[in-house]
């Protein structure tokens, strides 16, 4: 028997409604935002993907050659390909500029809770905008669409990469060499950051203070000791978020996000629920177009992991009932099995959601398919109630039945 | 610069948005059917379309060796996926199962207009029954699906496989050749077919008689002509057809559709505007999952092309107007900005669709960008109107401009 793919999966209908619900409310809050959604092809040119992350990129990628002999790969995320759109065919358009997008990514990875080859990602792009404001306003979004799922138990910290980059280069990291030492610092790997930086001439003293500032962890507070130009930013963003209702904010100037492309502000959300796997969301403000032969264009963006934050809304217990159908149209007997097509017909193009009958099932055997089918109605059509015009409507969930004119039934099950 | 790779697309917000209507349409007369959403992963492993379509489809396939060395392809459309899950996780639930999905596609051809490497389907599967209601269903819900689209010039053509094959087997093609006569004979190719039949020994007068069945075309009073179990099949198509309120359908037994794992009615539409790459729709009554590993089951399906359903609609006319959002918010001076902050944050939280400047731009410029985000408001915040409680609301469309209290911003704007 043939399966899916390993790491991908099937969506069958209950699951599909349930996403699409989901998907439905992001997609509500990202249109509160002025937001408006985009989409790009599911496999680009390899090398987007290769200027956006760096050769190692291609370890995890989908890449191989097309019939043409070019090398695709299949999307492992969409800000860079977002980004190429903009350049090929938005750089003149009115700035800022504000899309989001959902979609499938893919990832050659062992497969693991939460974590699959093909998943699924919302993301978020200002384009062309360099303020305190928009930053807040992504930062905002992103709060509003995990608020929007219904998830309680997370935390948004937000740090900004610009504090620990001067830090590094003024304790005399070559610029060059700055992205390995932030990638073990992203990842508190300090036995491994204490040897690299002192290779590279690094006094222990600045070591420790260099540490020291990726403990800066705390309430908005903790602000107060982040100097410069990055403090009086970030308070300014904080400022702003806190107008617009966004609670329970963490600085942690510990967040490094591990790209090198981000220029300032950086955050994260996590679900503590989900153990190992619990970023559920992560952005920040980057420039990217001038790698991808645009002009250079300052950006804040995110993407949320649809499929980890769903997965964290079911630890919390929350159920997702199926919607079902309004109607199942069913016949006593064969002669009015054409008048029962007729009914329906009419049903449907009332906005009423009806199945039918299609197997000239037995009533016992039919109202069974319209439990199991949720109908919400069954409609029995008889020969001799339809010499009076009208049919049968039993309300599934209580068994009552009333005869109803033909006529009256949308109004009837839609009320 | 790096393009989008050839023959796939970019969509830009006004084109989304417009497609996500048209989409949404769809879905809504699948749902009113009581069809319900399913996906499937973008790849498959390659041997899937093998089995449905023959080794010949490999040319067209975007297929790769993963890194684990399994061969896989991107899918070049939905059904097969749809019924390998059927087999793999639906094959218990209660019958007829009606499910629809909608999606990318992806074959290696030449790209012209309408046809793209990445194309997108949607389409509908009804697995586990096999009578005349049931290929009406089918039908009736492709035929209302393109209604809901306005689409207003298409023909509809239904035919019977199995009239055309029982004709050729009694006139000796053997059964393990039949797909390729009825391959030509699905393009009309009749000097191509003559010689093919003559060399497996078919008489020249049953050459014609084929020929001629092939050629049988008109309104539904042609199938008075056809013979046999096949002909009464399709009178009871056509009769519920007829009661569902399905007009000017064409019977065609020419219909053949490539495939030649249909195993009775098939049914294409066609939009005469599109010229060589009319066909918008197509489908029939077949069976696949004994293919895949599962029991055999009759299921009837179609797939609409969407690409080529919006340029059929496009070319008739018909014009998409984005919606653009309700409100954008906007500062007199920078004193005010974290009150323009809270209020576009409460106009979002009551669900109106806001922007705020995020660039400090002065009110002309605002306001510029507030008609290029097609505002139907602007909300303008001072100082001085603040004192009272109020913001200045002006429509964008006339002008007009009045003080409105912050608490009465969504109920003006949603109304």
């Amino acid at each position: 028997m043939i399966q899916c793919p390993r790491g991908t999966r099937d969506f069958l209908p209950d699951e599909m409604e349930k996403r699409r619900f989901y998907e439905g409310r992001l997609r509500h809050t990202a249109g509160t935002f002025g937001f408006r959604e985009v989409e790009t092809p599911i496999f680009e040119d390899a090398e987007l993907f290769i200027l956006r992350s760096g050769p190692n990129v291609l370890k995890e990628l989908y890449a191989f050659k097309d019939k043409g002999d070019r090398e695709i790969a299949l999307r492992p995320e969409m800000t860079a390909p977002a980004i190429r759109m903009f350049v090929n065919n938005m750089s003149n358009d009115p700035k800022p500029i504000k899309v989001f997008y959902f979609g499938q990514c893919f990832r050659y990875e062992r497969p693991q809770s939460g974590r699959y080859r093909e998943f699924f990602q919302f993301g978020a792009e200002l384009i062309g905008s360099a303020t305190p404001e928009t930053d807040a306003e992504v930062i905002a979004m992103a709060y509003a669409m995990i608020g929007s799922l219904g998830l309680r138990e997370y935390k948004l910290r937000i740090g900004h990469i610009g504090v620990l980059r001067q830090k590094i280069a003024d304790a005399g990291v070559p610029r060059d060499r700055a992205a390995e030492v932030l990638q073990k610092l992203d990842k508190k790997l300090y036995d491994e950051a204490r040897p690299l930086m002192e290779d590279m001439g690094v006094a222990g003293a600045d070591i420790d203070d260099i540490f020291s500032l990726t403990e800066t962890v705390g309430g908005t507070e903790v602000l107060d000791r982040v100097p410069g130009e990055a403090g009086d930013y970030l308070r300014r963003v904080v400022g702003f978020l806190e107008a617009m209702g966004v609670r329970d904010l963490e600085i942690d100037l510990g967040v490094v996000r591990g790209l090198d492309y981000y220029t300032g502000m950086v955050f994260e959300a996590e679900a503590p629920s989900l153990g190992a796997e619990k970023q559920i969301c992560g952005g920040g403000s980057y420039t990217l177009s001038e790698l991808f032969g645009g002009e250079k264009v300052f950006s804040t963006g995110f993407a949320i992991g649809f499929d980890r934050i769903l997965l964290a809304i079911e630890k919390e217990g929350q159920v997702y009932e199926p919607r079902g159908i309004d109607a199942y149209v069913l016949s006593v007997s064969e002669d009015v099995r054409l008048r029962a097509a007729e009914i329906v017909a009419g049903l449907r193009a009332a906005g009423v959601s009806a199945d039918v009958d299609l197997m000239g099932r037995k009533m016992g055997k039919a109202l069974k398919h319209a439990s199991s089918v949720r109908a919400r109605y069954a409609v029995i059509v008889g020969a001799k109630e339809l010499e009076e015009g009208a049919v049968t409507l039993r309300d599934m969930s209580t068994g009552e039945q009333c005869l109803v004119p033909v006529g009256e039934l949308p109004s009837r099950i839609l009320c």
